[in-house]
């Protein structure tokens, strides 16, 4: 047996998210069946976690585990899997790995972008791959609002529920770290592209934040007002949450 | 009546190309169903010039005559349309222009840039919208391939037939000039994006002037066998068309 770590990008539109579901048409599926067409039997993998419906990968990272008798070299199983796939999902890079090493669990951190088109028209090519908002976002209180997120904070208002969630959860249980956000503005000011890297994302939680840095930026919610979201955390989660289409995993990082 | 002057983008991969024909599915065609959808009543439009199925574009311009009975301004016009488009296909902008401008008759120029990507893998985001080349590709040897273009020629050897062609042209039937022409090289080299700016375009010209320089790219063709190909015109045209995908007309020039 060996392990490989496979690097894969996808353009989420077509599909029903990463996880496999009854019926299919999500992307581990079609991964999955692209195993089972080159091994002639089936095949699990594991990523470094899932993204929803909509939601884009420019290298979403997963591990499997090739039996004995059916060795390749990565760099063959990259072309006989890409050979077996859509267009909409591709196989980027592929390496062997120990037998130990886990996509999901030796994740130290990931790196999330997320694209806000403020042009008084969405271009076809960013159709279902931006966030259209035309009207009145100011990108330097966006700017302050992405820097109020940084560092270690109790993000449970910008989680949303999900059925794994306990009910008395640990102390720690919504702690995570961001180490840093940055926004760069591409086309003559019209794309904002926002980044976020933190050692994990909860589920919806770049959504949730985006969307909440959003009222900011539209004048809805003060600086101030974000702050207390961090602190104040017997108050509901936020109400505003990103479309998934802006949004695209942008790598996942190991040691 | 006003003649209203429209700037339009669309992704060319659902539609059948630009120009109106039986069954529908091209641009002019589902343009006119908008126009039609908010006139109640048929309305012809008239474009720069035709793109062919699966070629994209940032800006063609076309011309619209609005009844007298139905005037709007050219912002509500644009609205109007963009409602009733699907989101491969937006008005960008709109301008009133005097009865006797026309779209095509009164264009001076027009800019094609065409994408070609060199990586090892086609990104899901470029599928359909680049001409996946990774194999042996010299950048240095496509820019001065397209220099040879560069000034007034005879291109009939990159020019495709097409049923309107006179069975004996006047001499000046084939004569175009290209002002200039540009390479850009993004994401770290591996795109690479061909820009041509001429007084016209013959029929898939820019494919065919983007397929013989990428002979010349890959070693195949000489600078000086590419030279003669717009000196010995007895000879064939070129066999190397690029594919549709890779090409945007991305500027049509009014004065």
């Amino acid at each position: 047996m060996s392990r490989i770590l496979f690097t894969c990008a996808y353009d989420g539109t077509p599909w029903h998210g990463w996880q496999s579901q009854a019926g299919g048409e999500t992307v581990q599926d079609v991964l999955e069946g692209a195993f089972c067409a080159i091994l002639r039997g089936p095949l699990r993998i594991a990523a470094s976690g899932r993204t929803d419906a909509g939601v884009h990968a420019v290298a979403q990272c997963f591990h499997a585990d090739i039996p004995e008798g059916c060795r390749m070299s990565p760099e063959n199983w990259r072309a006989a899997l890409n050979a077996h796939l859509p267009a909409s999902i591709r196989i980027m890079q592929a390496r062997e790995v120990p037998a130990d090493f886990h996509a999901r669990f030796d994740a130290r951190g990931k790196v999330y972008e997320y694209l806000i088109c403020t042009a008084p028209v969405l271009s076809p090519f960013l159709a279902g791959r931006a966030w259209h908002r035309p009207l009145g976002v100011d990108a330097g209180a966006l700017r302050r609002a992405l820097t109020v997120y940084e560092g270690e904070h109790d993000f449970r208002r910008f989680a949303a529920r999900r059925g794994n969630e306990p009910e008395h959860p640990p102390a720690d249980f919504y702690l995570r770290t961001i180490y840093g956000t940055e926004i760069a503005a591409e086309q003559g000011g019209d794309l904002l592209r926002l980044r976020f890297h933190g050692n994990g994302f909860m589920y919806r939680m770049v959504r949730m934040l985006v969307g909440t840095a959003h009222q900011v930026a539209i004048g809805k919610l003060t600086i101030e007002q974000l702050g207390s979201m961090l602190t104040d955390l017997q108050k509901p989660k936020t109400r505003h949450c990103a479309p998934p289409e802006g949004l695209y995993l942008q790598r996942v990082i190991y040691d």
